[in-house]
């Protein structure tokens, strides 16, 4: 029997899935939005009832994150791989050499797009301790004088791996926040760029969110595609070609939907309860694990793997039937993921751990 | 009393109306799509039942466009604005020139950003005949011996002019077709690149299609983002990065919509009495005008203006009473405006008649 729609938890990596109250707001609102007799994704972004709906999703996130005034938000075309470009093209200036911190596959995307445009100082922050993934302490990270920035990705996806410090710089420091932004609370001042894509902890695939200090504003390229500029899109208020408007709307609702949660400081608990609730098991039992030093473990993506290994697709396969969605883990290193943004309910976490216990039962 | 919903005719300009079956259909799933439980928003892009969707939208796509093998069909972020940069760092190679016709606001936008990669060769296309505004005719526009190739956009949505003709050259064509395409029989294999930002005949604003021929792949710059790079989407299925899943989906279903209507051939026919019944209407009337030449008429963009301009502000506001939405003309032009993609009906510019001969009759 087919589990109802209102018992089933998706835990994918990206895009991953919305607040379930957005959802059905959206739905409702499809055709017929805001009493206009058509949807909100076939009116003019220069229209005054759109400019209310991106105008309320810059305050609400401004609020949530306690944005400064003297940071620009963009909500941008293409997804955090096009900040990979759009960084050293807006950011270098005169400077020929930027610091990038590796502690992953998308910090090493980064670089790999990065070395494009300027020379690459590459520090591999990547280590074990006592047999477990681990990231050098921060304080040990080199940075070259003639940088022009630091760029860091404190959340890998893929191998679950976070990283809870920042780079010890008096240089802008530019992190690829896109699995944790919102899930934490930040201190915005202390970064020159913040950028994320949308699709795990904002909303639907197809926008970025960029948060940049506004002194940054004048080191752009000439070569930059005006799209990717952030003088360009600042001074236009992200509308200097016609936004991605739906996903900037589905956007402005998650952000209400945070804040009526009690904004990020009461999502963080929350996430923090859903991450102990699942390491703990995963540490309690011997028929599960995660390779991942307590140091650096992601709040936001559990990687775990059976002991045995042969029983991987029967798990797959009965979560799936149970409604708990979109467990396989990246093709890079196998096994199961839970991907658990601020989406998922600490009901979903549980539900996992329930069937994970049911299985380790039957297959132990 | 406010019209009902299936009387509300959407005449807007971009982000413009889609067809109301795919909507109803879009609300009816979404948030249970296919079985599922959860939306196609909120599945991985790299699923098989997204590629299935992806894989789905493309040949129909193909089907409806005739599009020879030798061309790739790539879904890619940024709208066509984000198209002005792509096109001369994918296709410039070692040329220094690209020839621009130039008919209006958005050929002279593309040339702005030509600019920043290669010295434009800019043929000023705009005349008038009979005092109408009109466009020199394709056999007198002159293309440099050493352009790499030539840009036009033969339909300008502001002011409403369409070039019925191609560029006289054995160089690339590259068209900005984003109000044109789908709305008329094409032959794609007169083209090198044809590009089409979706908000206008395809789906919602944030996905841009592009059409290229595969021998043009290999000419792109070393200094190109990779998610403006056709090489890199077109071996990567234009999953290079997360894609706009859900516009992609969106503009799937609005070509599965088209085919049932008979696809472009049908919907052609349908265009064309449109345009004319509107068109008709004016030029007999007094009271309306339109005043560009019936040689370079768009079918899909009809700006007209009262012959009393000071009841522009009451036509507008008793149109909208009427469910006739957005037809205020753009800021550059003033006046009024009727977009009538594809996803306009008939009888919805036939209201749009009716509406204006009531309102001469009132106020002539």
């Amino acid at each position: 029997m087919e589990p109802k729609v209102e018992n089933i938890y998706n835990f994918s990596a990206g895009p991953a899935a919305l607040p379930k109250p957005v959802m059905k707001q959206a739905q409702a609102d499809f055709i017929d939005w805001n009493g206009l007799g058509t949807s909100v994704m076939e009116i003019s972004h220069r229209s005054k009832e759109f400019i209310k709906v991106a105008d309320e999703a810059e305050q609400d996130l401004r609020d949530l994150l306690n944005i400064p005034d003297n940071y620009k938000v963009l909500f941008c075309h293409g997804g955090a791989r096009a900040q990979f470009a759009a960084v050293p093209m807006n950011l270098l200036g005169q400077s020929k050499k930027a610091t990038y911190i590796d502690a992953g596959y998308w910090a090493e995307s980064a670089v790999n797009e990065a070395e494009k445009y300027c020379e690459v100082d590459a520090f591999d922050a990547k280590t074990t301790i006592d047999g477990k993934a681990a990231v050098i302490p921060a304080s040990e990270w080199k940075v070259a004088a003639d940088s022009a920035y630091v760029h860091f990705c404190p959340n890998e996806t893929i191998d679950g791996i976070e990283i809870n410090e920042l780079p010890q710089t008096d240089k802008p420091i530019v992190a690829d926040l896109s699995s944790t932004i919102l899930s934490r609370q930040i201190d915005v001042s202390k970064y020159g760029v913040i950028y994320a894509g949308a699709q795990k902890n904002i909303g639907p695939a197809g926008i970025c969110i960029v948060i940049v200090r506004d002194d940054l504003l004048e080191l752009a390229s000439e070569a930059l595609p005006s799209v990717l500029s952030y003088k360009v899109l600042a001074e236009k208020d992200s509308m200097f070609n016609t936004p991605p408007t739906y996903a900037w709307y589905l956007s402005g609702l998650v952000f209400k939907w945070l804040k009526e949660q009690g904004g990020v400081e009461a999502i963080e608990h929350i996430n923090r309860e859903k991450a102990e609730l699942l390491y703990n098991y995963i540490d309690e039992s011997d028929f599960y694990k995660n390779d991942v030093h307590t140091n650096n473990r992601s709040r936001m993506n559990v990687p775990f793997q059976l002991a045995k290994p042969e029983l991987d697709a029967q798990f797959l396969e009965l979560a799936d039937k149970a409604g708990l969605k979109s467990l396989k883990g990246h093709r890079a290193v196998g096994g199961m993921r839970a991907s658990i943004y601020n989406a998922m309910s600490l009901e979903g976490v549980q539900a996992l751990v329930d069937f994970m216990k049911a299985f380790e039962k039957d297959n132990a």
